[in-house]
């Protein structure tokens, strides 16, 4: 019998539809764009599905997908957005994040550097998190049904021994901690978008959180809460955290950190800075006796250099959160509608 | 001080852009569309991330992103597929499913009504299989920046002892069974989209296979190699096989079950039903003396009844799937190249 060799596949520059066929240009985008990046002992078994020892223990899993819009911005892309995110889920819920998976959607047309640049970074933003990206998929949709590039990471994590968080656990007398400024990244986003002149100022904040997570863990492994503000910012985790506990939330205006550039990018475009998204921020709540502490290791990280005590835990209106202003008068500060920055994350 | 309370929410029959930003109008959309259906004590926790138990043993993570167009298609839709895809994708692997993430992409504007048919398909086909969607993020995108509805899952399972099955692990003299008759999802999808007459009698054969392959496993646990030919169809996975275990697979024709309705029509549209994918198919590669066993299994479940003995794994002409023709000839069965069906699943 006469057997004649495959036909040379043609070299593309752009996404093809044939490139999420699982034909033989999928094992060529896998091989030309992934592989060079991601390679590991996981991914180089190329099987469906990544396996690895479980427990002892506790595990904690999550999911994101990002839809951000420009995928390349001021302090990052989608790549590492996906990759920090989701680290960061798993480690504001005191697990040690360990892998990842990635699923891209992909715009037929979609230039392969770009994505090849994405794919670097999610390598190295894996790399620097200690995670591995262990199983993927790609699916490519004609041009026009998808916006250039969805990237959807879940984790896994391991939960730390004796430690036990939740939005559930707030309880009065609590400090409310936030790591550092807020709305770097939403505004870095947004002011991109919007093409304003001081985009270049503000750069997205993007960072992978558990080094400095682990730190306070370590010192103060009680603490009652952490969670990462992202989408609808301050303003919505700490609606969340008060309503899930049935705690009351009472803040200093004047103690959140904001950066000039950022303050005056939101009064322009007339958003609070506390509903704006971060990508590399924390909020905790921890026994006031511990604040001292939390605040310490905080500040000693790169990280954590403009951690403030920004409130507390009361017993009065649980559910809401209260700001005092500078003028000494209150207000509440409401969980967002929503729809003021599309496509942030 | 005054507290009023939070205005009332419009209610929409649509997705909003608010709905996916995290505020007041995402919880809505959580209350009213996916909590009814997926509610379960790991949801009800409202952290970022799921907590359970791990371990002992070993464990399979794998994800996969679904884009099929139209979402609904006779014999199922998106949702039932993105669940029963990822549980096969686990169970193939020797592993037991258990969590799943569900990640969702929403285009503005997309019925509300049409979602929770999707979202209450998910949770039956999560029951069915004797799984839980444990977390889950839902993003949404302007009006043309996705095609109505990608979903993504990713899945966890635990590995049954003593079972140790890869796409590596062909031997020569392996028999290769399948499951059943091939082509029905991607023809179903394929002839839905093109309005051809004959669609409403092809159905896509969509279901969670990790029943029938824990029954099989219970009988013998030492098989060599399971893969669901989704993507490619047929012949991408037999090539991917036989190029992992550097082995050859040769087929014969005439043991290859199709329906009539998916002939006739794979003929009228010029593709080799070996090349279209199914989504509640499987192959297995099985030591000679084990076949008539699994078969036997196979045969008397509903999913198998139609399972059949195509071929087996040759020492000769390693990485490549030759098939006999009822004419006594060989083919060369490739590795399609890619795009003739997009979108499939």
């Amino acid at each position: 019998m006469q057997i004649s060799c495959p036909a040379p596949i043609l070299q593309h520059e752009t996404v093809q539809m044939a490139h999420g066929a699982g034909g033989r240009l999928s094992q060529e985008l896998m091989k030309r764009v992934f592989m060079p990046h991601l390679q590991n002992a996981f991914l180089d078994q190329l099987d469906d599905q990544a396996k690895f020892d479980a427990g002892p223990g506790r595990m904690a899993f999550t999911t994101d997908t990002y839809v951000v819009s420009p995928i390349f911005f001021p302090g990052g892309n989608i790549g590492e957005l996906a990759v920090n995110g989701t680290v960061n889920d798993l480690a504001v819920g005191g697990a040690v994040p360990r892998y990842l998976s990635a699923g891209f959607v992909l715009e037929e047309g979609l230039a392969l550097e770009e994505l090849e640049r994405i794919v670097k970074s999610m390598a190295e933003s894996a790399m620097t998190a200690g995670v591995m990206i262990v199983c993927g998929d790609t699916k490519v949709v004609q041009k026009g049904q998808c916006d250039r590039i969805f990237i959807n990471t879940s984790g896994i994590g391991f939960i730390r021994e004796g430690v036990s968080v939740s939005c559930r656990y707030l309880q009065p007398g609590d400090a409310i901690i936030l790591s550092g400024t807020i709305g770097d990244h939403g505004m870095a986003v947004m002011t991109t978008r919007a093409g304003l002149s001081f985009q270049s100022r503000i750069r997205s904040d993007t960072a992978a959180l558990n080094g400095m997570i682990g730190e306070v863990l370590d010192v103060v492994p009680g603490l009652h809460a952490m969670r990462d503000p992202t989408r609808g910012g301050v303003a919505a985790t700490l609606n969340e955290l008060a309503s899930s506990s049935s705690v009351g939330i009472e803040l200093d205006e004047l103690t959140i950190p904001v950066r000039e550039e950022v303050r005056g990018a939101a009064e322009l475009l007339g958003i609070d800075p506390l509903t704006i998204a971060n990508e590399g921020k924390m909020l905790l709540a921890v026994p006031e006796a511990d604040a001292a502490t939390v605040l310490s290791v905080m500040r000693a990280h790169e990280y954590g250099r403009d951690a403030a005590l920004i409130g507390k835990v009361v017993a009065d209106h649980p559910g809401m959160v209260i700001m005092r202003t500078p003028y000494g008068s209150h207000r509440i500060v409401e969980m967002p509608l929503g729809e003021q920055l599309p496509r942030i994350c």
